[in-house]
């Protein structure tokens, strides 16, 4: 999905020529065939030889591997970016893999929420008015940072660059801790005693702060993991406001408690119109 | 809203003669007769004296109070109910204030997500399909507890019976909990001192997780402390949860990591179709 709508997005605006797929299943790379979202699959070692630009969609862990696949093959013009929801580890690997061609490797964060895999979920539209986070490295030059946020904005995204420490605090903030505190939320009322009579009183508000529970475990265990560090940092501050706000409803402190729900509200409906 | 669409729903239904509509604001009052919801403004003591039955929509703070002023005024006959969200706190206000008319008070609790209020919001479509939770007392005759289900059922509601405490616990579950940690967590990310980056990244997931955060910040204080006891012991059982997914990131284990968030992902997937 990542890929392919990348590739499609990229046709549509008419800024691509051939496009190569990578894969591990062939089915799938058959199938981003007959759908027209790639030209051709190849091998990684393929890919690194004959490519311009290269999106890196796998998962955190098997980057390294790829990466070092592609590097005897790459020659100094390619430029390669990443996918991934974090940056820190990115970052790290493809030091670790690329070592003195790592200027060549700009890590990026497209913000597109769907949780659908594989190339029948390809979307040329995927990225349409999202935003995409690019943390260059000092290594890169200004002509590579501009060819990837180029590619981007042609897929119709906003980019903006950032720190790649600040980009994993602030995407533990507001994506991956939301998800763990409504899984672990889902996980108590699932296994209390009388968790059949609970969700069947639950309603509509259940449903809103739920629903993002339901995504892939595998894939955001990989997340969480792999954002370690900033996720433990947030949620400290978290329970630090979570500690007030117990402590408050326990002394019935009716105006901190009015406080701290007055300055959420204001804060929600302050937010950008949906 | 709540008691407008309860006589807009009875008298869709049939079910109901004359509606004397009691309010501390005269403007809505006005409004809710010429919105047809009601026939009549009167007060509290001639409510209880010309009413069969009697719905208190008013906070809990506000209920003994009123019940107070209606006591010397009720015969025998006149059944009363309430809309509450919490039951043990209406229990011990309407003992302390009907003594040994206790029995003709019948504690309800009608659940409708709308946050609205004021006879404009009235609705008789509003217990359509929803639940309708009562909590009888050991003083209620079959007679006038089944008087209020059928008024409910009147108004297309589900109607069933638990015990005030077990009712207070669950609601803590599935309906204040879930509220108080959207907006703990809203509240963290509002005073972070990066806060107007996070909220322009904020996406799908974030938009889900807090929207109940944006509710009436009185109104949810009033349930919090009034479910008091409720939410501190649900809130202790989250926090097990939460220390065991806190762990299992900080010592990257993986396979507890995962158990978890699978659990949670089965149980909102196999939640009631939405």
């Amino acid at each position: 999905m990542i890929g392919g709508s990348f590739a499609a997005a990229l046709r549509q605006a008419g800024q691509v020529g051939r496009v190569l797929g990578v894969g591990r299943n062939a089915q799938s790379l058959a199938r981003a065939v007959d759908l027209g979202l790639i030209d051709e699959a190849v091998t990684a070692e393929e890919a690194a030889a004959r490519s311009a630009l290269i999106l890196l969609a796998t998962p955190v862990g098997g980057l390294k591997d790829v990466l070092s696949r592609m590097l005897p093959h790459l020659t100094d013009g390619v430029v390669l970016t990443d996918a991934g929801s974090t940056k820190a580890e990115v970052v790290e690997a493809a030091r670790a893999a690329l070592g003195n061609r790592v200027g060549q490797f700009v890590p990026g964060h497209p913000i597109a929420g769907a949780e659908r895999t594989g190339p029948e979920a390809a979307d040329a539209g995927l990225y349409r008015k999202r935003m995409v986070i690019l943390t260059p490295l000092p290594e890169n030059s200004a002509a590579f940072t501009d060819l990837v946020r180029r590619a981007w904005q042609g897929c119709g995204a906003d980019v903006i660059d950032m720190d790649a420490a600040a980009h994993d605090r602030v995407l533990a903030s507001v994506s991956h801790l939301p998800h763990l505190l409504s899984a672990v939320y889902m996980e108590q009322v699932a296994t209390a005693a009388d968790a059949r009579t609970r969700l069947d009183l639950a309603g509509t508000g259940f449903r809103d702060f739920t629903r993002i529970a339901a995504g892939s475990p595998e894939m955001w265990r990989d997340i969480f993991l792999s954002n370690r560090e900033a996720m433990l940092a947030e949620l400290a501050d978290v329970r630090g406001v979570l500690d007030r706000a117990e402590r408050a409803i326990a002394d019935g402190d009716s105006d901190a408690l009015l406080t701290l729900l007055d300055t959420a509200a204001r804060a929600r409906r302050d937010w950008r119109k949906e």
